[in-house]
């Protein structure tokens, strides 16, 4: 099916929003009327730049409160329609959108309403336009798409057909399964958008919280099934009105866009990419630093020892049961402090994932190998993190790496729990739905994290297991992207015993007030004994339905930190209850 | 009154909450749980903190979801209210909030509630404690203060009463006035809070949108009025849970919420501050800049004539009719390139309209005159540009200027229309009430203009007949509030002879894209000959139900531009329709 986006729905000018949806591959655009009106190039240079970059100009929309409106109103909207159906032939549209009537002055007259969308249409005829009538959902008379469709049908005009849009549709609860009603042919455009779900004035949720098909809460997919079964063959259009999207870069709203559809095509079986690959755990998590001494101290201390070496690159290997770090000095990765910069995500297809990320628009990256290495694939993540493909099997990405003598331990803890990585604040939907798309993870409920310093949304991601889980949070302004820390926690089965090792072995943890230690008196019984424990150790404590989450935290090393963690009874949270004070305590302790 | 804020409106950690709430001059605070679960120091040096900065601990929080439940249920919050007023006589607050239920648990029975709140009550009593029941707006079963009231009066225990919250009141739209027949002695709180009038579900209004009174579109005042009738003899707490203050500076945020006290204490007539002042226009509008030839010939092909210099500074004054530019060059003022550092504002009183301002929290900025300058008082508006209070007569400002030998010209502008501001992206809100509170202007309504960067929002503030008018714009990002321009609008009789003037005079007016003028065509009939003249200028074209508005621009100078305005039969906008069109033409120029 061919794809198309609204120019509302990137940022810049005209020709910015036009090259965007061009490398990211759509095939045509809607013009929005604004930036049009504010390009200097004409509306024959713009069908020519349309032209060059592969678009086509699939609808514009000059035209409000046509329709239903006395005989005087009405003459002046077909003066104005004579003007804007001139322009489309300049600019080589041939589909004008008009929406239902908000107009005070429209009445609530069906035959009324037909006979005059009959009379544009005819006017649209000759200049070679199709009119698609759609319903707002907040439309004066109109707010329903089969309302919308009964109007078309009784006009009985061939240059009359209907535009469904998800929004509109979905917005009001209505089912979609009513669609099929409609002739395929008469389903003139079908623009798209998906929307978080909110209780709140509908203009206001169309106009500012719009997003991309599966970002929101609306069975988007559910709705596109029912249309295709009409055998309608526009294109898939994205409209997303989005107070975020507006002051974010084109070019990554455009890859993110595209691939929302690519999402949505493949669930409704209109397109078949290679099939997601599920990753089973975490091969290693990789931090690059300029100096490895403070990293090696807290490994050490954590119990991981330094079991290999990189045979080609300054990378260390620690280890401890299943959980593996890489440590990274190499010149070129040093620039920016200590930092989480890469995943290893075991894959029991890894060349198979690799398909899947590059089919799903994920940045592929160059192989920095030297020949012998084993072959490891990898993208990048909307924050920049590289995620790799592999498997730890023999002959995987472990045989680059020259094992060291190390002095053997019991370990303390088992596995990497889960990773947690500060999103860039413009992208934040985007990066959910790359992990959906790109790696088949599941996405777990968003929660607010109350920082001192502004609020921050947290979104995990999880395979079915939770062999693999990768907390995605936010800041709560733009320039935070970087600010924040990231974190590896750290899977142990007694975490009361992991932290006296660490702290014995030097390690400091990050300290809690005695105050949430009284509230947890207050909230919960604990065994004689028990509650001291957390309270010298810094352990914070939760309860599920579930079960028992206790974890405790690592000072921070330029923007990571350790996290020593132990579920109990199938607990399932991530401690956001505990996130506030544990927050503070970081800003008290200098390394938010 | 006493007045007090809840450290929850406040960001940072709990020290720095309570160091700006007690700068700011509140007596009190409510100190929210989760700031005193983060804070390293124990409830006792919470209490000498306080102390220290002469503040009472008005009110604590810690129990949600107490009443009407099951005994067991009902058992356990008894034994969490026990440690929880433990920590109160340790902290030193006397009244605990309790807030109706919304567990699932909880039953329909009125009755069985007034019990256990009893109960409750007999429990604090012990402890030196109060408890004020408060109905949240989406309580399970008690949702409005009268049923909260109900329950409270049917318990009958002296140490329990009603605490009132404006939010939860307004928001569900009852009827305040009913709080008069609750005796005052039984409201043992009241909290108050504005909002925007948003459409949206009340629970996720009230998290991330309450603000402080007089910023939202609730009658907070008569609220008020109705609770001092009763007797109601506690503080003025401020409540306010707000995503964007969360992240602004906790020590202008609370001087932002003691202002917003201080203008509804004087709507109520609890306090009588200096009366307001109100500007009748604009003395001048002083520009700072490294550089002053750009701005001198812009000046000169907008009709300006250099009449005078000032006896002490670098300081030229430029003017035109009653329009009036102070061009400063001195170095002090010159580090942040060419902007519009000050306003000064015309006043029938400036001493007066200075006392007000100082009464109200402005920040007054030290006199930097010399001996024999006219004695000119300033204040800082919340974006840092400086407002002289001033009068053109003889012996005011103006006598500190020395004349200069000029041409004489017929001037082509008359006075300054109005001045427009970017705001500081997380004191928005203040600023508005700010020009309220401070300079006794009104606020017009709030639009959002589209920039291709990001939805721009402005709010003008106006004197009654339109002589001063200041246009208060926020950028889409907290980082914005640099990078937009600010500019003068002049008004003009005629802006095409204006605009061609300035042309002929070498002057570059910003171009507009000929797309605009054909929608103009569409949208508007012209004389002959009319639009073209529109269009060679750049000059733009707006009708409202009063006149016509057309305006046109000049090119950038630093972060500074000038608008030629002409308004006829009494047009009150400043051109929003033509806002996006405006800002993409000055992106594509280079001078956003």
């Amino acid at each position: 099916m061919r794809t198309s986006i609204a120019t509302v729905s990137l940022s810049g000018s005209l020709t910015e929003k036009l090259t965007a949806a061009a490398r990211a591959g759509f095939d045509g655009v809607e013009i929005f009327e604004n930036d049009l009106l504010a390009c200097p190039l004409t509306p024959e240079e713009i069908r020519a730049r349309c032209a060059d970059l592969g678009l086509t100009v699939d609808l514009y929309q000059p035209l409000r409160d046509v329709e239903a409106v006395p005989a005087d109103v009405f003459a002046r909207n077909l003066r104005r329609a004579r003007h804007k159906f001139e322009l489309m032939r300049r600019l080589g549209a041939d589909t004008v959108l008009v929406c239902s009537s908000v107009d005070p002055c429209a009445v609530d007259d069906d035959a009324l309403a037909a006979e005059q969308l009959a009379d544009l249409a005819d006017l649209a005829r000759d200049s070679g336009v199709r009119v698609a009538y759609e319903a707002l959902a907040w439309g004066r008379h109109v707010s329903t798409y089969d309302h919308a469709w009964r109007i078309v049908e009784a006009a009985g005009h061939p240059a009359l057909g209907t535009c469904l849009d998800s929004f509109h549709i979905l917005s009001r609860g209505s089912d979609p399964k009513g669609i099929e009603d409609i002739p395929g042919e008469k389903i003139f455009f079908l623009q798209l958008a998906d929307a978080p779900l909110l209780a709140m004035d509908v203009l206001q949720w169309s106009r500012h919280h719009r997003c991309f098909p599966g970002q929101g809460g609306f069975d988007v997919a559910g709705l596109v099934r029912h249309v295709l079964r009409t055998g309608y063959d526009g294109p898939l259009s994205l409209e997303v009105f989005n107070d975020v999207l507006r002051q974010a870069e084109a070019g990554p709203t455009a890859v993110d866009a595209r691939r929302s559809l690519l999402v949505l095509q493949e669930a409704v079986g209109a397109a078949e990419p290679p099939p997601a690959v599920v990753p089973t755990g975490f091969a290693f998590a990789e931090l690059v630093t300029p100096d490895a001494a403070p990293l090696a101290g807290l490994l050490d201390a954590l119990g991981f020892a330094r079991t290999a070496r990189h045979r080609g690159k300054p990378v260390d290997l620690w280890q401890q049961g299943e959980a593996r770090i890489l440590v990274n000095t190499a010149a070129a990765a040093r620039r920016d402090g200590t930092r989480l910069a890469a995943v290893g995500l075991e894959s029991p297809d890894p060349a198979g994932a690799a398909r899947r990320a590059e089919a799903m628009l994920a940045p592929v990256l160059p192989r920095r190998r030297a020949p012998g290495d084993a072959p490891l694939d990898a993208v990048a993540a909307p924050d920049g993190t590289e995620l790799f493909f592999c498997s730890t099997r023999p002959g995987g990405w472990r045989s680059d790496f020259e094992d060291v003598p190390h002095a053997p331990a019991a370990p303390s803890v088992r596995r990497v729990d889960h990773v947690a990585l500060t999103q860039p604040w413009h992208h934040f939907d985007e990066a959910v739905l790359f992990h959906r798309g790109v790696l088949g993870l599941r996405a777990e409920d968003s929660v607010d994290l109350a920082d001192p310093y502004g609020l921050l949304r947290s979104r995990a991601v999880s395979n079915a297991d939770g062999g693999v889980r990768i907390a995605l949070t936010v800041g709560a302004a733009p320039t935070d992207d970087t600010a924040h820390a990231q974190h590896v926690a750290l899977a142990t089965d007694d975490v009361v015993a992991a932290a006296r090792r660490f702290r014995d072995a030097g390690g400091r943890l990050l300290p809690i007030p005695a105050n949430y230690y009284d509230d947890l008196a207050a909230r919960y019984e604990f065994a004689d004994g028990e509650l001291e424990t957390y309270r010298e150790l810094g352990i914070l404590y939760d309860r599920d339905a579930h079960g028992v989450l206790r974890h405790c935290y690592t000072r921070t090393v330029g923007r990571v930190f350790f996290e020593l963690l132990q579920r109990d009874g199938g607990h399932r949270g991530y401690g956001a209850r505990n996130a506030p004070v544990r927050l503070a305590a970081q800003h008290a302790a200098g390394t938010p």
